[in-house]
């Protein structure tokens, strides 16, 4: 049975991205359909944001900012789960160790992040290294990995294949872009590079790019190629 | 030492609710620094709804909609505990059994919901009978009881103390307005009633009234009074 | 395939109802022979009242003597569990996350009390809710809803067949007769109010009506209907 | 700061012997106010029975037997615990490293059994042994040790005073004896003799024995010295 | 199904022993392709006994020593659960409640020693009684059970047979060797005998002599008979 | 009350390092008398590559590996909190929110690593973060950051003192020197960045060194300075 690990941005849980939500989890269930094992890592978003902000404002140090914002990515991850159904863990996952359970007895991993200073990008790597993933999807708000910033250069080139080399250099030139993050972070780099995981960066907001990247179509979104 | 039980509306986590949210942080922490010991619980409000909508969407069943929005009960727990620091109960509770364990080793217990089909003023009230405390303080966005539904009648009235049978009474008249149900469900009424618990109803929003209803002093709010 | 919940009176377990224990024991088994989902809830019986007692001698509080109770009804519940074996959920379940997770890993729940001020009635009905049960049976010690107290007016009637307004208005009339608790707490009222619940009440101690209700037979005891 | 482990027979848990139970309890916590540490192991009693016999019937194996034993002695456990109040380990731990950590947290332990085919009187030298205890007290239905078995020979001699060997030799002679299981199994020896731990042996039923032993005053009981 | 309960000599994570640990995993590996459910209890070895020196060496007590090497006998447990795979229990099972909880989900358990003052050999006789298994392997470094100390003896003769009075009788008369204890601690040898348990000794470095044993092949081995 | 966290490298427990394990116990513990609240992060050294070893022959992926040395890390912290004593956090955490609650209720906190990918400096930088320590003391077996790796190039010289600039550049200059990764992977140095810590490197090999990196002494080792 083929496993694949997707990690799915938090801005499908905000206001305006979440009349996408219905169809994400549809290509998740497809999948699922289809006979994939899945482990689903959920990003926090603007609710995330919001809660920090909160915090802020009580004066928390940054390490509780990021279990506020951990605590959203489960809420979230919750609400994804119940939608999958009986065959996926809740409550959600806490712990590593809660995970590798979760996994052993078969169930669809649905969680969030799980320590401080560790991005949900973290999470997914280490699972998909775990378990053998035939591939890591981590489906974003944008269409891919470019050559620069999308967001500020118009003339930014979509990168349809990169290699490791070209992933490296893209994320030290733009380490302190705060949505460069949600990209890929040191230890879900290590990661993938430590085992030569296969990636596929694609736009969850785009119908059928998440079951795409899942079936390995690599007509969508940027692969990580290892020659 | 006097023990005090809190709940606290969970409108105080809506966007317009939230510019009060650290005064109410710190009525609770002037208390603890007072000597009192404290339960809090905490409700959904806004959010909760919002994750509730979500929900709905994806066509989840009433009982995992109550699951949904006791999740969220519980990321507004979070934020007020970690506002309360290392004495507060962190993980958030998540079953009765906890709280007795976070009551018991001296920890200020903050919660949300346990179950569906049993509110957050059920919770309170139970926690309110185990540890026997002096005051049930249910903080609301309202000034106390009214003999009418306030917000529909401007001729309503507030009812500064009452009798076990006048609550019955206005909880009967206006069992399906929403908006009671944030007074007293049944479970609720039915503890306070066996234990005969000294509950005060006050409004979370006008500064010094939780802290007021902790000390025990009878101006503020309604009082429920047993003869 | 289809679910069943089944609340089961704690008398089969006191010395004068033992002798019908294996009866519901094989109902059961025979049940999930059938291929039937279930989850069982055990009540606490003469032994929960015994254990109650030595707890008023030492002057407990309510919720703590509430609580003595629950630990029978798991007592109870630990005994039908290894009777049903190792499909049962064992240990026995001590929060409502946890029936969740026994449920979703498709276990047989076997569960007993929750919290103080519920009854196990409402357990039962927040299961059925949530995993879309297609009855709910409530196995007592008579043979279903009676027009009148059948323990006191010998000619009191059975109803086969009530309305949720007929069972609203028995409970009303007779809330504090304590064999009425048996019946249906608020809690369990309103979660089958607004799921509209197919409600089955039966003698557990007349054999067969516990496996004729989960078939769905109303020729036995007495049945909430919904038009 | 003196610690003590205190076994008590499940025989004060049986109707006939429930009398005693409040005297119990205030021998405890009289020691507890002195400023005594204390485990508490507790036995099961004919409650304990009387449920195994209902598994008997069952047709239950020897383990599982030994495990609805086991929750028994966990529901007597429950009892003194909330008796003795908020210091006591609630819920009841269920392993021996739930118990080490209510002890590192200053918890007064009560307990019940832990696994099949070792008894409660196992538990209590395990913890003795761990802790450091001053004294073993292993509160039974007999004035202590006696050199035959007292229930059948009118004259068997009290022996206030006990080495090992004498222990070891009595403990041989009856091995079959149901009643001198009580007294101490084979896991108890062991360690009680690799670790040289003291030992007292009373009267559970014999108001102020409890507390004498718990002082070191060995005018009471029988009593194993090292030379 | 069959299912067997393999007891394994810590001495095969030794550095002169651990040649043999790729054969014995291969072995039950191929036990569990042809169908049958296992137990397998791991014991600590080398790497025990040097952990508890360096516990010496730091005067820790005799409880905690055996503490530390139900550590070892963890750590040992887990490489043999990742080599087993995803059917087998991890996190290692901790308390016998663990155990019971991953055996009733069909999982391969693998675990160590639980408590203070008993062997992995008690807590395999434990799990053998529960689950039925049809035969308890003992896997040590010896071909089996012999008349005299076949370490001290060059005239010791293996018994191919045993009963279970010659194995009290064998373990009566060398209660303080060391190496005996790997046989057969009191709280196993009770339940063995309670519950007649059918046992094979064989030697875990003799490649083929546990899978043979699983099988049910008296040629290799001590086998304890039933008449 | 000052607080500090402390890395114990795990050579402090191989064969040739484990005479100093007593003596950093020592300093350890007289931390704690001086009123100082700790928390422990220790190593896996060379039993933890001994097990991956085994791991590797038998074929385990690199998160499985990394998971094996993380057990060792349990393992050795389990020693060192067993000899600290009760206040020591036993079980050992084994994810970040049971060192949240060891901490919060006031115990000394000893773990290991707690995910693949992360080293334990990681985990030794967010309790840093979380709890506000006055220092991270990381003991390793060199005297501290040199401007060249020292076990190569003899004429490397000894930092006292290093901005988080240093810090970057030597760590970028040999990422990958397997020695190097025990000075701070990059999940640590980010938190030690956004939250600058200060933290200081010291030999724990070297008696008296942790105790006064604890003190603020900053004539031993290297020290992370911010302007």
């Amino acid at each position: 049975m083929k496993a694949a690990v997707v990690k799915i941005t938090g801005k499908v849980f905000s206001p305006e991205g979440r009349e996408r939500l219905p169809g994400v989890v549809s290509e998740l269930k497809q999948a699922l359909k289809e006979g994939y094992r899945l482990a689903i890592v959920v990003g926090g978003g603007p609710i995330a944001r919001q809660y920090q902000e909160l915090g802020k404002r009580l004066r928390l140090n940054n390490a509780v900012l990021d279990l506020l914002g951990i605590e959203v990515t489960r809420l979230n991850a919750a609400l994804v789960a119940t939608a999958i159904g009986w065959e996926a863990s809740l409550p959600v996952p806490r712990s590593f160790e809660e995970i590798v359970r979760w996994w052993a007895r078969g169930s669809v991993v649905v969680t969030g992040g799980l320590q401080p200073g560790q991005s949900t990008n973290a999470v997914a790597a280490e699972i998909a290294e775990l378990v053998g993933a035939e591939v890591l999807v981590n489906a974003t708000n944008v269409d891919g990995v470019y050559d620069k910033d999308p967001t500020t250069n118009p003339d930014a080139r979509l990168l349809k294949r990169l290699t490791i080399d070209d992933l490296e250099r893209i994320l030290a030139e733009a380490p302190a872009v705060p949505g460069r993050y949600d990209l890929m972070d040191p230890v879900a780099l290590k990661i993938v590079k430590r085992s030569r995981l296969r990636v596929a960066f694609v736009n969850a907001f785009r119908p059928g790019s998440i079951i795409a990247a899942i079936h390995g179509d690599t007509s969508v979104g940027s692969w990580l190629v290892w020659e």
